[in-house]
């Protein structure tokens, strides 16, 4: 590949020629199918925006302008073009991260790979640049998809209301994950479809070409104009009516074209949006071909079939998914919501068997969940299905519209816990601390399939307050059957004993690494009680008498330490007045860089082996027997979950 | 008052002539300034909405259908034409909430006072409509100012892209609390001066009676017609082009006008925008003459002259509005943002020292967040006043913004704690424990003005991380000294002995209650250090060898109880290997009716005999000394902080 090769930073685009510039794109076509097949990552998006990149970094001078990306996995080319063409270990631990990384290059700006972020990014970083009275480019690039998201709004509505200069690109591939849906995308529609745009394409540019460029000749001429070149140009709409100029459409793939516009824009010195229509997959037929929309984020894949190399058997999200699609037919007043994620979160069956009772509401997790205390209010009982992660983007709404009025709704949180690769910002480690301050929400957190399934038919039943049933990414494991029960809570391992050292408290999907846990123990003579409360919150009223009959409590769970299960368990210890000690395992309170679940795991000490050790050191101060127990425990091969 | 005592219920006003409703609104104007300016509570908004409330309430048939506020606070007429009329105790204890309430009516429905939900709610409820095969209307009145919130535009792109019915009323009167902002402001404002308006209200209105009203007639009229009527509405933009019919604008002031429009929404079939104009403050010309807009909300008034009955002394935010003057005349690269509320956070001070470094972004606490990490990126230090209760807006903008991105932004929270009388949703009662999960974050408490000045300072030195600091409402009490320090944190009451009892950490504004708590100790025989951490989170390096010095370790503060303060002190105590009793005092998990913060904080325990009772109890289990004590405590007076 001798062109891409070549660049080892955007000026060395400088040099090349149109003819050039349209094979270095071809070459990243095929570089970027060949490499995403091999490690998985996001394909679709960046397929899309090849030329795009190339044009952005010919116009603008990054690092000094600002590149920003929305919800960063389209940032893939742009990694190719600032020194970044080692993909071999893609959002692997010490290889690319899947999203822009301050670590990797001077040339990412926002790491955050939760959509709508970059506008207000955009906003803050101009107005900085006008304080402090420099004139370096912000230039954002925004989906069609993450406009639907509330802060794209406010950024819109702060945006408009300057006169700062900011270019906003809206990457406009008709699709987020799907469809894009929504009054904004029907707006867009019409402006893709007005016959205005064909002539534009036809002959708008020849006439932009010849347009005087010193001050800011283009808007001049065509806000001045009442006849001529504003013909050519759709209509603006509502982004004018903001106080917006816009210019477009201009088709993405046509470097020239969008050079020329992108040039202009930048010159332009105030806000505008230049809408560029672009095809995700672009090039790659497999992709093209797919209308789930398969290709936006996938696992190594055959780069000739696009089919996946390995079939993963069954996962935490179709065993939801199957049991709506039950539940669906059991009962008519259920009714199922996704922000722009139907496939991911395992919806999309549901929607085949009931369409008119699934609401995709575009990437707007506020209205989910607000839309949602109103058809509780109304009479029906909605599921929103979303990432653990981006729930954090409803908080208030879950707490003040849902809780406060006490609505029956249930939220499920898919990819809870550790997720790994993805970095950061897809780890779903915060709700089950910022759920718990929520009165009156019931928080599940199955432990295998058959809880899934159980604990979802209970938290539907509830209908005065906020039901949350949170799971894992990936595969299930095996069920972990319960051996009894004390209150609501499956005990998943008796001590065998009258007076046990220990009550392991195993939240979700770590049932078999607590089993493990006490098996490591019990090696150390500790005897150990292994509990499931399947409701973490609230806090099972059985627990504090349970607990007083063990000499510690340890808890273990896939979530941020701070605040979580383990928090709520020690205040209802101490509540109770049981003042035994209890020791918390979970997330340490840092963001966690991109590598697999299991090297996570084993990075943060959530593995049995650094447990056990730990517990055991805890036993053995507590009464002096145990002292040579941590180095025993050492020999013991590290969990894999 | 003959007319307005007469109406029990929204069906009343059916048998009023036109003329008689005009004199009914001239009643509650009246009834309002009379019953506001004895008991506070919100006057302008209310004065605006007299007539659109009894137009929305001749035409829509309350309960049935559902009449829906915004931040509520614009409900009192509503209150008043749906059985409530005697306001002598608003928003105090047991009398009406200053907001909808499901417990006073059945004519309420969203009792939640944060801003731009009720499009959300609207949209869920017309959903339910359809899926249970209902005709009953749903409508809902939304400020200009809560359009700019981001729930607001990911509504209005959910309700366009549906075609149930639903009426949304825009209640424009061209300011929240402040004017305004950002480019809808704009667009709203050629909406309102458009020449079609004056012709639409002088000839418009006959030509619509004449409109044949058969199915969808007025807006088939106005689809089919290329010329004719749709001349005499204001060109519909924005609205439009998201696929919303727009009606307007309509004077909402003029009874007839507003039922003539709000008549035929609600035959439309579909979603339909209805622009009212209204006068904050409508007839009351104190409110009307008053350009900072403090009749939004206000204190006990002097009726006649709009003047408060009694001057409050220095309150917290005006220790902060005034610091920050000074902070900005040290350091240029200081810049301030507020959401919509430049007076209620002290920020009008600064703005009017520093006008091109004050930004205020609308009800969008999500663009207020992240436009700070841009401007905190591009190399200035942002401060962002809010109510502490709205910053859950933020959540995840702080955490996958600021703090992933190691921005140096300042949080203010201001009305932190009980704040009592507005009720549940304007209690700060959330920041402490959600914002313990934000990796960095540094979280300030400041026990008195010195400490709010000397916080405030530490915090914008801090480039590298989010700081907070957050403090109460109203006034500020007198200066708490420290008589020694430990770490990082304050001693206020050194135990006078070597093997003191309880170490008492108090938070923020609770340091002399915790006082007045050591003092009651100290008669049982009980000693006590009180520390005051200053910075809560993280917790102090010292705090850990602190407490394992005393037998128990007891934490008060002005914030839900889960996991709060208490409980990350608790964590840090087990993370030590400190395994001492520990006792949390702080709000318990529920939510809390309207009363005063004194009445809301001894309904709650949170007064100093109640804890000094507990922790007495406590000592005396530990040591079987103190069996007599919890009676003695019982003659204490109640503190009133």
């Amino acid at each position: 590949m001798p062109l891409l090769t070549r660049i080892r930073g955007p000026r060395d685009l400088d040099r090349l020629s149109l003819e050039e510039l349209d094979r270095l794109a071809g070459e990243i076509r095929t570089f970027l199918v060949d490499a995403v097949s091999k490690t998985g990552g996001h394909l679709g998006p960046n397929l899309g925006v090849v030329e795009l990149t190339i044009a952005l970094h010919r116009v603008f001078e990054s690092p000094k302008d600002k590149v920003l990306w929305d919800t960063g996995h389209q940032s893939y080319v742009h990694k190719l073009l600032t020194g970044r063409q080692d993909f071999s270990r893609l959002k692997m631990k010490g290889g690319l991260s899947g999203y822009p990384s301050q670590a990797e290059s001077e040339h990412d700006v926002i790491e955050n790979s939760h959509a709508s972020t970059v506008l207000g990014w955009a906003d803050g970083l101009a107005k900085a640049n006008q304080i402090l009275d420099r004139d370096d480019h912000v230039v954002a690039v925004i989906g069609d998809g993450a406009l639907t998201g509330g802060m794209a709004w406010e950024a819109l509505n702060n945006i408009a209301d300057g006169d700062r200069p900011l270019v906003i690109v809206v990457n406009d591939n008709e699709r987020s994950y799907a469809p894009t849906i929504g009054g904004l995308a029907n707006h867009l529609a019409t402006l893709r479809t007005t016959d205005g745009y064909e002539r534009f394409l036809a002959r708008g540019k020849d006439l932009l070409e010849r347009t005087p460029v010193v001050g800011r000749p283009l808007y001049e001429t065509l806000h001045g104009a009442k006849k001529g070149l504003k013909d050519f140009i759709a209509p603006q709409g509502m982004f004018e009516d903001l106080g917006l100029k816009y210019v477009g459409p201009i088709d993405g793939h046509d470097i020239e074209a969008l050079e020329s516009a992108l040039a202009r824009a930048k010159r332009f010195g105030g806000p505008v949006i230049v809408h560029c229509l672009t095809e995700k997959g672009r090039g790659y037929q497999p992709a093209l071909q797919d209308e789930a929309d398969r290709f936006h984020g996938i696992g190594p894949i055959h780069p000739d079939t696009g089919l996946p190399v390995k079939v993963s058997g069954a996962d935490w999200t179709s065993v939801f998914g199957d049991e709506m699609v039950q539940l669906g037919k059991e009962r008519e007043d259920i009714v199922a919501i996704t922000a722009a994620m139907l496939q991911p979160v395992g919806l999309k069956k549901f929607a085949d068997a009931f369409p008119e009772r699934i609401y995709d509401v575009g990437i707007a997790e506020q209205h989910a969940a607000v839309s949602a205390a109103g058809l509780a209010a109304g009479g029906v009982h909605p599921v929103f299905a979303v990432y653990a992660t981006f729930l954090n983007r409803a908080f208030d709404q879950v707490l003040m519209d849902v809780a406060l009025h006490k609505c029956g709704v249930t939220f499920v949180l898919d990819r809870a816990g550790v997720t790994g690769t993805d970095g950061a910002s897809h780890n779903g480690m915060w709700d089950m601390s910022i759920l718990q301050v929520v009165p009156g929400l019931r928080l599940a957190a199955p432990r295998d399939a058959d809880q899934v399934r159980a604990q979802l038919r209970e938290a539907v039943q509830v209908e005065d307050a906020p039901t949350v049933v949170r799971f894992s990414k990936g595969a299930v494991g095996p069920a972990v059957p319960a051996v009894g029960r004390v209150g609501g809570m499956d005990v998943l391992r008796d001590s065998g004993t009258d007076t046990p050292d220990v009550l392991l408290v195993s939240v979700g999907a770590l049932a078999p690494m607590c089993l493990e846990i006490a098996t490591l123990l019990d090696r150390q003579g500790i005897t150990t009680t292994v509990v499931d409360p399947r409701w973490v919150k609230p806090v099972d009223e059985a627990m504090a008498p349970l607990a007083e009959r063990h000499r510690v409590v340890v808890t273990v769970e896939d979530n941020s330490r701070v605040g979580g299960v383990g928090s709520t368990i020690a205040q209802a210890l101490r509540d109770a007045g049981v003042d035994i000690p209890l020791r918390d395992f979970g997330i340490p309170p840092r963001f966690l860089d991109h590598a697999s679940r299991a090297e996570v795991m084993a990075e943060i000490g959530l593995t049995a082996p650094d447990i056990a050790r730990q517990v055991t050191g805890l036993v053995s101060e507590l009464d002096g027997r145990y002292g040579s127990a941590a180095s025993d425990v050492d020999s013991v091969e590290p969990a894999r979950d």
